[in-house]
């Protein structure tokens, strides 16, 4: 086995880093303190090359490029109750890049992150991926710079590609919206600019224990990490793993068991099924004939003011491609849940996945976490229900393993933030599972992951998973 | 292992067969000399319940179910060239099942086979899955019996599930078709109605090596079946299967082989980039805005009469749900051919695969056989090429390993048929292979064709390969 292919052992070497945890957080706070960068709302009226289409009301960039926010109608008989509705959504064809360069230094790996202001993150500066460029961006549509590192992501001369997947973002904000998610290796020495920084998967893992400090597209490309992948024989391996008392020992057997309570045949036969079963039909409408919506000169929001809204927003700034612009952008202030739940079932961690439709998604069913709700403090005081919610409240049913606020994506969403969770079952708690929920190993989402099954929120909670002790 | 799960031992007891060839065969006849069913071609006018609508000329089915011919109009820039046409489509939103029934006897694996009448099959009697349904079918829209065997696939206390995918139909004329492929095993007793059999897979082989009496639908079943699975140790595996002298050893290596060409997050990457470079514009349009197309009284034909084209069916039968119907169907006389090109790197036998975009596909690029073209014998005459077709013909380069015509499903399809072939390049013959190829192990396509990745012409092929000598 070559080191360099080693996700697990080169994580762990915890002396190794490059700068320390201080020297990153003082790091970051020059950088907060010495930017000049200013976002403020303003009315659509303001908006600099955006406009309302004369056909229907979308909202669009004049050069067609970018994305635009129009109406979608939505009728889905899921789960057996029919549904319908209306909503605004974003609508982005075109596939951009997030991608990590990672690079082995004397043994250990490191991955070349970037800090990076975004107008819609609640604290500006988060920690993204080395690159995060539409297409837009990196063919130069707002004539600003080239994106620093573009070229070892799309010239095979300067990388070896170790991850290079075709992964979704939220299916009820964004119509069929996929990223490139890469991570490439380079063995030549490059250039660490102004504002990027080497740092471990041990330190990454650390810092996705921060709230909002990882972006989103930081945790997306995280997730596709291929922890696994280089374990020939997975008895050595565990057995090794003991002796070493740096792993979470449930988490890793989770990765790499060949015991799951459901075979991959069995699971795919579970989405065929729900896909058979269910039906969604969506319909690109005006956004002046969204029902229940109002534009107003500031605001497209539902009437009843409890749901997310489109605002726009005038940004200023001195780090990015561009100096200052105008964007539309989705705000929502509550905050939701995502939660995986755990469950030890044959001596391995299995994960409670739900098949879950969204109207944007590519092919209407996705696999999400067990709990994907927004707003879940008001469920909780309008008794509303969501399924499995209250046993992440509840610490005499399970035991938290992680419990953050994370951002998402701060480009197109302002001040949106869920609160991410992992909860453990307690031994001898029983739970019903209805026919639209799963058991999986970890090594069988990170399988099905692959081939871009899993949505974004479930990729978001699987980055911050550590398998470390 | 559970001897029920092997599927490459139990196929190989030549002598447990329960019909033997020559005894098919004598049946088959039976049927065909018994039966009363005739197919012919009306006008438009003279179809029963199927009517052009208004608002387009769409052909459909006064109950809104089955299927529809609707036009398309199509513009991709794939392999770098801008292209853009209008066709006629077949639209058919339902899911249906193509199933079959599995059991073990006495230790050999048996599948259950239907001996079918299609309109479209150019010899009417074909070998079917044991059920093939559409939605409107088993629902009983057209007030029909039940489909015999139903049971099996729909009630989980029945049978056990061993294969249940989402597979997809042709891109080329279906818009987004998908069918449920599955097989489920049985232990009970249970009846074998008249026009069933019981076949061994090594029969099924046999059978698949004479033209026109596997249809799609089975061939589409049989590629599904998980041969591999059940290998736990592979260099055991194929010492044993040396030892035996029965296997193709190619082929067998080719399935359970570890080393391949190209690892699969290389092959993940390769689609990523295919889909990441190209596009495809599709947009419903009405039939009588299909440009180049025109209808008359008994036809939707191409302006050249160079493609294929929709006519009208009168069926009288009296072996099928129904007694008699009429139905539109596309019909195409002329021959295509289908082929995969086999090449052995590093020992293991490697099958070049392309990224293939089609106007009906789920997601626009499917993984489709090397070559894969309508009426090869006119592109002779007319000297257009398709890459590697010459390498199929000339005997100098590659061996022939297969070579059959096969039919497309005859419900959908009328006189179509295609060649299949599999040709091995002989050692010594070097070939260039563009970016939009890339050569995979069996092992490879199976494990990607799970999750829905290869087209019906690909898996049609697969279902070819014979791994028995």
């Amino acid at each position: 086995m070559d080191s360099s292919e080693n996700f697990f052992a080169s994580a762990i070497n915890k002396n190794k880093a490059i700068v320390n945890l201080e020297e990153l957080s003082l790091w970051l706070d020059n950088i907060q303190k010495t930017s000049d960068f200013s976002v403020k709302e303003i009315p659509f009226e303001e908006l600099d090359k955006w406009y309302f289409d004369e056909s229907g009301s979308n909202l669009r960039h004049e050069s067609g490029k970018f994305f635009s926010i129009e109406g979608l109608r939505v009728q889905t008989d899921f789960n057996g109750v029919m549904q319908s509705w209306d909503q605004p959504i974003i609508n982005q064809p075109e596939i951009g890049i997030l991608g990590i360069v990672t690079k082995v230094i004397n043994g250990t790996r490191y991955f070349l992150m970037q800090a990076k202001m975004e107008p819609g993150n609640i604290n500006i500066l988060q920690m993204s991926p080395t690159l995060q460029a539409t297409k837009s961006n990196f063919s130069q549509a707002h004539k600003g710079k080239v994106p620093l590192y573009l070229e070892y992501f799309i010239d095979a001369s300067k990388s070896t590609i170790i991850v290079d997947q075709l992964q979704s973002e939220q299916g009820g904000r964004f119509f069929k919206k996929r990223n490139r998610n890469m991570i490439v290796e380079v063995t030549d020495d490059i250039v660490v600019h102004d504002d990027f920084c080497w740092l471990t998967i041990f330190q990454l893992k650390q810092l996705i224990k921060i709230d909002n400090l990882i972006n989103m597209d930081s945790r997306s490309v995280i997730s596709c990490i291929p922890f696994g992948n280089e374990v020939d024989s997975i008895e050595d391996f565990i057995a090794q793993a003991k002796l070493d008392d740096k792993y979470d020992l449930g988490t890793m057997k989770s990765i790499v068991s060949k015991k799951p309570l459901h075979t991959t045949d069995e699971i795919i036969s579970w989405i065929t099924n729900e896909k058979v079963t269910y039906h969604l039909n969506v319909k690109n409408i005006p956004l002046n004939e969204v029902n229940g919506w109002q534009i107003t000169s500031t605001e497209i929001k539902h009437n009843t003011d409890n749901r997310f809204s489109v605002v726009a927003l005038k940004v200023t700034a001195n780090s990015r491609e561009v100096a200052s612009w105008t964007q539309p952008i989705v705000k929502d202030l509550k905050i939701g849940l995502i939660g995986f739940l755990i469950k030890t079932i044959n001596g391995t961690d299995h994960y409670l996945v739900q098949a879950k439709v969204e109207p944007g998604n590519m092919d209407f069913i996705d696999m999400a976490p067990t709990v994907s709700c927004s707003n879940y403090k008001e469920l909780e005081q309008t008794n509303r229900s969501v399924l499995f919610l209250d046993l992440f409240l509840d610490d005499q049913k399970t035991i938290t393993k992680y419990d953050h606020l994370q951002s998402e994506e701060g480009g197109r969403f302002h001040f949106y933030q869920n609160r991410y969770m992992l909860a453990h079952l307690n031994e001898g708690i029983e739970i019903e599972v209805p026919s639209n929920y799963k058991w999986m190993t970890l090594g069988q989402i990170m399988e099905l992951s692959k081939y871009g099954y899993f949505n974004i929120e479930a990729r978001g909670l699987l980055a911050c998973i550590d398998m470390f002790k």
